[in-house]
């Protein structure tokens, strides 16, 4: 095991070894194996987008083994996805990939302002189909963020005791937030925070923009001259946030319009000492060789061959 | 063990020994060990008010341990916080300072006139990390106060039978009561009462001001011409009104603008018969030094030595 | 045990021997033991009304211990508080008298119109602090009234299964119901009936007035000249509605103005066939010498020697 | 309540309110009340021995009522029976007098030279009957005997956390105990103390006799030349051996021949300083009325009226 | 903390925070405070060997008040006992010493070649105790040693998800091992391993003798020439045979006929790098004033003033 791996796990005292056995199955697995970085491939769009909008681009991506054969291919450390994706390709992939039950869901046959998620896996599920983590969406900003979070506390408590490890999707929305205070600066870095505060191994991101939209918030990073010009200087912060970078932080794609601007947000997250990248659409929508390829170019990024 | 201890042991006479036993750890760690005062660290504020707002005037402060060693250094009775960041720290310092797991929290990236927390951690996790105690915030006043209450006494009641003590911060709050009422001498003094009757050991109340805030309660505070002018008198008065001074009430520092002013509420507090202090912002958001040499003048006063 | 408490547990057929031997506890105690008449101090008024208002006029009353004395020197049946109360006395006066555990609250920092209660304590806090019953406010009227009717039943059930007795105090209030009517004649005969659907073995109402709320019952009033005029009748009323007398029915003191009119109202309570008195703020509201002066004179009506 | 009763209850640090009150119910009904002292009277005989045996010389005790009249005639402190006898008096006898539910039991159809008992009975059966406390034999040396204290200590323990006292017969019986060695005063100390660790707040034992049944502790006993002739000596070692006097230990009647003799051993326990008797056979196994006034020349030595 | 105790802790990689604070709960009490080194009282000879042959030398030990003083005064790191003689002390004494529940037992009123214990506490009670640990014998070489492993282990899960250590005393006993057996060094290294193996904390062993009782043993201490000649030879060995020594193994005082061999037994075990002793007939079996002085002796030896 690596020096940096090992540094990792020390960060995780009061997880029992079988929680750290999972958080290291998950760090040494793949192309990025052992550097502490991580890239996942998260496949929940079907649900929260509908097939259509997510598989007909690239309709391979229909069916579910196409998935894991995607993450194997392109060395990801981890494949997550609902629980029928994943009850459809656990037998055939078990012990080649680990995975991670995304344990909650929503669609977007209704769209409420104040977003909530169905619980739609349980730690059972996650046990006997072999994963090594569970992850949780909470929306952070919503009306309904109380009762995710005392979801998440209770699937957290019964997942650690069982080993597993906890990965939270963290992100903000909800009726006194508009669509640019999503992935602002201090919403990003206090979603990280909660996330870590309620306990999770693995903190999910949006990647920040540079828009503070707090009032109370714009005072100190104006007083305190926070940097967040640059993605390198936001991912930074967004990390401190995260206990000083002692929790593992990865970030989603963002809106990226071109595979240059998506490695460019990588340089930026590599830089700003970001621990990867969880990417779907802009993976699974394209056909497997071109996002074997584009994986591949990012992991080179964070192995710190790609610059 | 102190006869001071010893006395304020006895006026918990359903308390079973286990309890007895944390409580008397509390009152037995730090500068303040066997005076029958306390000074507690807590830092909720990352969840409270974002991580930037907490911590970028003292960078330190993201880190998780930092708050440990601070509290260990400054030689606080005990160090308060939520889930992640007792799980962060407990392995590293277990056994070297009394924990409370601030049982629940809520974020402010959305901010209901009646608020309400989600409980965000459990009794299990205060035993799995070794507390002394947990933590619960009531919102006296909110809509959502009667669950409040409920979920306490179901975690009071979980937490007591497990041997550990309670920790009630009792916050009015709600869309009934403007700011001026929420530091109000009538609305501290029932806020205090509440958590007293709801069963908790120590109760943490804000300082409160002279405004009287319920008419009702006026024609009494008039007629009975009940002193309230100083902190010394307000401070005596809550102290009363959590069953005639034989629960443990301490006090939010409120909001000091200098050293000089708060350590004026600190003699208050004294002289009023107050058991102590919890003290956030105004310690981990300084230097550690200056930390530790503004709450060791704190404790200094409380101990008879800095009047 | 007197022939009129054994036919007063007659009534009870369904209740276990468990709870029969809490109820003789209560009728088998004090200066009224035995005669099938009670007299109990409740001290919820802290938490209901808040500490000032309730305790600033007699000080002593700040501290719990205070009540058990005062019942003790009284002489009353029993003493009801909420869980904090008791848990501060239960030790240092277990055994000295029965104690009922007021298993529900609210405060009045926030006033609804509808209002509902909180779940303060449990059956197994009753057991554990040595009560004879549970206590349990309903607000027949208010919109919540229903989840309070389902919450008491399930109280009620738990606690009859392990012997205890069960109080319900049965107040009407609600939007539809204007202040006049919370003590009209006809909403207090309902809501003693109410009580006693629930499975009440002891119910508590307020001394009714001779106004009538409800048009449907006016008719029915009018038409069969059903007597309302004196408080004898009005209490011969409610406690007809309560099951033709077969359950205990218990009156809150009301507003009187006096102490004379207090006892003129314990009179009619006692003419009217009523089986006593829960007397709070009249009671721990004057010099504890005064109090039980009063209260012995109150249970000297009771006992007959008092006309 | 006596001072005395206070000081018998502050033994008992660690039991709950709940159980002090049960335990003062005990120790404050019938003519001892108030006196630290207890005459109880057991009729679990029928069981034991069967019913002939135990009732046709005085057939009036094949009623269960029977039982429960003469102890209330006669002023004892509580009567213990099993779950039958129980039943079928305790609606009729609620709230007259304290009971204790023998929890187990055995007959005498078979005679192993290693006893058990049978669990007839439950905490929840005592709870629904009103009893005040449960009884529970033990047969220490008989090669059943950890199977025994294990059903003791699950019983004790949910007992007490109900607010129940607990009571134990520590009966010495078993293949390597000679008829001479369950009443030798070696033995009958240690089992004295077996229930005392075992939790137990009364102890029920055998009057023991001079005789030294154990070859190690003989000489212990002649090393240290502890009294052992008298009744009184005897009594006072075993009372010491239950916690230096800090447990109520009572004393069954053993096998007096004639009133004046079982007298004479009630003034050597009460000179000895035992806390009373527990009198079945000698009292039900003849008429009431004689039966009443031996108990009550017992309870007098006891009140100290008797000498 | 100090180093030492740091150091002993990082042995313990799966404990939970909680586990890990109630070791130095045990290490950082006393006068051995912060020494790695241990001295425990432990008193459950009344049950093993009878009251009068426990405490007949030294009647002051009759009184369970007396065990808790003396184990204060002497400064022992803690006070192990059953359940009874906790529950006597318990309130008393919260929070002035670490108590550990002993919470299986046997009397010698029967004595079995092949003996076993009975479970007479539980997790439960020693959470509500405030005891930092659960003490737990097992038989290695009795016919009942499996099912006594298994009561352990399911012991020793509750006990650690909850927080509390666990001590195993391991008594190798059985109708296949002599009495020479029993001390025999391959016997004892064997019993620490077994507990270690168990899962334990903490490890007592009797203090072995240089026999070899196992043939097959015998083979290998001769072929290695494992060095067994002095005291310090054999604790070397068994404290190698508990996991090369990353688990603390304490020994107990065994046959020393006068203080000066006891003291030169400490010193071997000191020398040959055991964590102290548990000491109980040495202790209570003479008068406090002599216990202590005795006591502090031991631990000078093991703070390494007493060479």
């Amino acid at each position: 095991m690596s020096e940096r791996v090992r540094e990792i796990l020390s960060w995780y005292g009061s997880a029992n070894p079988g929680t750290l056995t999972n958080l290291s199955r998950l760090l040494n697995h793949g192309r990025l194996a052992g550097t502490g970085k991580l890239v996942i491939l998260p496949v929940d769009q079907g649900w929260e987008h509908g097939p259509a909008r997510s598989f007909a681009v690239n309709p391979a991506g229909y069916d579910p083994r196409y998935h894991f054969e995607l993450a194997l291919e392109a060395g990801c450390n981890a494949y997550a996805a609902p629980l029928g994706f994943l009850e459809a390709g656990a037998r055939e992939y078990a012990g080649r990939l680990p995975l991670i039950l995304k344990m909650n869901n929503r669609d977007s046959l209704r769209n409420e302002k104040d977003p909530h998620q169905a619980r739609t896996g349980s730690v059972q599920d996650a046990l006997r189909l072999g994963c090594a983590a569970i992850g949780f969406t909470i929306y952070p900003g919503s009306s309904e963020r109380l009762e995710m979070y005392e979801q998440i506390r209770a699937a957290a408590e019964e997942a650690k005791r069982h080993g597993l490890a906890v990965v939270i999707w963290s992100y903000p929305r909800g009726s006194d937030l508009d669509g640019k205070a999503e992935t602002a600066i201090d919403v990003c870095g206090y979603a990280a925070q909660i996330a870590a505060q309620l306990g999770a191994h693995i903190i999910k991101v949006k990647l920040p923009t540079s828009h503070i939209a707090q009032d109370a918030a714009r005072k100190v990073y104006e007083k305190e001259k926070i940097p967040i010009e640059t993605i390198a200087d936001r991912v930074k912060h967004v990390v401190q946030c995260a206990f000083a970078g002692r929790r593992i932080v990865i970030f989603s794609g963002g809106a990226a319009s071109s595979d240059d601007q998506l490695l460019e947000e990588i340089r930026g997250i590599h830089n700003g000492g970001g621990f990867g990248s969880i990417i779907g659409r802009n993976s699974f929508q394209r056909k497997k060789d071109d996002a074997v390829k584009l994986l591949q170019r990012v992991m080179d990024i964070y192995a710190g061959r790609g610059a």
